[in-house]
């Protein structure tokens, strides 16, 4: 059983196409809960704040005792940089695996290899679409 | 004496204003090489590269060595974040620290609060001026 | 299937009412042993002593003995503190936790702020009642 | 040389007693700021907060990157509890120097000898005075 | 379920005792091969040494291949000491249990208590009898 | 159950004769992807190279995502040497698991000792058959 | 510089002659409290006991905060048994260095070889007179 | 000032290339004993052996309580495989690394890149001369 965490964007349908794709039995997938509204307001329950930076920093604290857990136990994590927005978070989570030593898939496009080029050097793969992440996963994970 | 790495961007003179405000004695400053040009070339020495993504990554991977070292050493260190570029090594690095468990502080102006909630939910502080970084430095080194 | 240690005051039904809000299924609830009497005498088969600081020795460690492990082995802590007594050894688990890197969310009224702030700083969230507590967990393992 | 980091009661001078006690050569004694207004403002620099809770959540943090770093790089702490005050921050961090495996030695009266048990149980001696703690601190660093 | 390896003496049936006496279900004990002259003889596969420090090097190598997997994964490891031969792997176990910081209760009589002082101050309980072991096992273990 | 991982040479059947001899129930059996063309391939779902380095580092990369989990996940490894080619993998491998503390048993003749002297001196046991192996997996494995 | 801890016998010259044969500039050695008297009486400042196995305790725990902080920080250990006692500490220690990847040798003659064997068989070396552990430590310091 | 281990090939002048070319100041350049009549007898002070086996087993252990500390304590190491010998003490050595996360340079000429294409698919670079390896650590050691 092979436990894959699934970070990054969260406005296409890549991570359906990855869980599909792989079938079921030998994988886990996890993913930080991928709703924009209900990640945003993670932290309303305790309170409300007036200032915009406190309410961000107690629902982003919230999510992070999800995802922390997440990716520690996981074997691989994919790490999905879409064409729009920031996307810190992706690069952060990039960044916590290679600490941990664990292994992580990019999935992005050519136009974005120069920026991404220090979170790609720790990687141990650059997928440009989710079929070939399923490719990959189906290969690593053959007769466990 | 406190060991402070400085981490991303590299095109206003942040790093200066901190290392100048702290003065000398109680802190080593580090960082990566940010001549973005020797930067970009660090492992042409190894052999040109007709595609652009393995000279990026060969290049990625000689600055990796000497970052890694340099962020594994740290006591503290300070992640910046620019008006400008896709900076994903910043959060990169701001991943790493937060795997290991070191501190660190964000520097970036007030309209980038919301992409990076999650980078600064495992930040110890959030500054908007190198010389709040700078008072910040002083006081968690003083008498030590 | 979320792993969660509750840690803290014994006087009042804090555990029961997380535990039955959060239902079944998606968690493992643990904890030291709460009856009072029975925990100051764990060690007492070992031996009777004269000496009070001997006699509590003897068992806090053998209580030590299953704390240690659940603590270590739960994903997220709650530390709970109530409106009486010392509750040091809740604040040592939320320190335990610390260092651990895992995941705590405090639990307790807003007029113990102030003294808790080393303790509330290190948390991922601060929540004033249970029910506050049993969302963020069920938020936290939605879809595990 | 032995780091040993002083820990909790700022309202006596039990630091002095021992740092003097000690005498010049094999020890390095750290400690976090102990002027309690200036702890207490260590965030103020970054801005100020009408919320209570957020102003202590900015100065805790602040002062975490002091402490935090000087905890895991001692040899040994020196855990104190007066008789006033709830003190869970000195609590907190013997329980962080317990998961670390840091040995420490608690300094404090016998009529809290029972609320402390837990914290007492991982500690490598229980002192009731900064000269038996002078004391074994010179025999442990002796001939070094 | 509690994962609990017994060390050292393999003369008596205190093993039996235990895990007769602690009942099924909560419990998994461990321990090395307790056949003396197959422990002796374990390396004797890989072909015959006519130097005796080279026959016991090879078959205390093969057996710790087990018991260094075991005492890894305990929770609680029982070090007993009996009143005859050196038994130095039992505290060479307790030194292990030590260094990584899992629990252990000593079983020795009390003539012994000297040299085993050491042994001892790291250990979380002393116990002189298998049923006290019992009676600990299964409180530390209640409602898990 | 044992986790046993199996490194080393593809082209002779000794992880079958392992396998088929250990019989079923106490043993988990991992492998890197032990066929040969489809382990150099393993890179190319992600775009053909025309540089036989880069082509190499893409499929080895991919390989290392499976064994890395594989032998950090493992209890023992069998590091096995053939007769024929460099095998720089399995010494890899072996000094993988040395630094992880993991024991592996080397599986290799008599003739080339010398060059794996250090490899060997960090290996819990030297067999020159299969079957030995065998006999040594069921008797650390007893009873477990 | 070689950081060499010697555990074990107190009652020969062997750090001594250890000590003296290796010369000055490429070690620092280090050691318990080796005054048997002043080892039994560590705690006693700390309040007397009428209870023999607390004295013992009180003592033990004020000395392990000496020798964990010393072995944590050597390379290599040198552990002793003599003729006489039962010198369980050495064992202890062996243990202790082991579980933290710490090579040591052992020290003792050739009669305890067997009940020695799993002692030695962690040990990178075990050697029969202190003479012979200064030629090692020479040449392992060779050109540091 | 970084720490580089210096293993593999000892029967051309590379390390003399790399530590004469590097300068002094910036690094601290450590490595096996690498002379090899010498280390073949690394042991032999503790007692002749018949067994071939058990000679290089002896000496390849003291060997190690050399190369261990160094390996460990450096902060990028330069792996070295020549034209000749099997040169499997370099690949562990790279996997030692690999497991600790301390990144290396492999140094080897063109003709080994599909036998090393695991080990250099963990590697940091892949250098063809000690020229290259100089121009890299000045680079990486640049304003430390």
């Amino acid at each position: 059983m092979l436990n894959v965490y699934l970070s990054g964007e969260i406005h296409t349908d890549w991570r359906e196409q990855i869980i599909s794709g792989c079938g079921e039995g030998a994988f886990k997938f996890t993913s930080a809960i991928t709703d924009h509204e209900a990640s945003d307001a993670a932290g309303d329950v305790l309170g409300k704040e007036n200032n915009g930076f406190w309410r961000d920093h107690k629902s982003a604290k919230v999510n992070a005792m999800r995802t922390k857990n997440l990716i520690e136990q996981c074997d691989i994590a994919i790490i999905r940089f879409g064409d729009k927005y920031k996307q810190w978070n992706a690069a952060f989570d990039a960044g916590y695996c290679a600490a941990l030593g664990t292994p992580y898939i990019t999935l992005h496009s050519e136009d974005i290899i120069h920026p991404l080029k220090e979170v790609d050097a720790a990687a141990h793969a650059w997928a440009t679409s989710p079929q070939q992440v399923v490719e990959l996963l189906n290969y690593i994970a053959g007769d466990l």
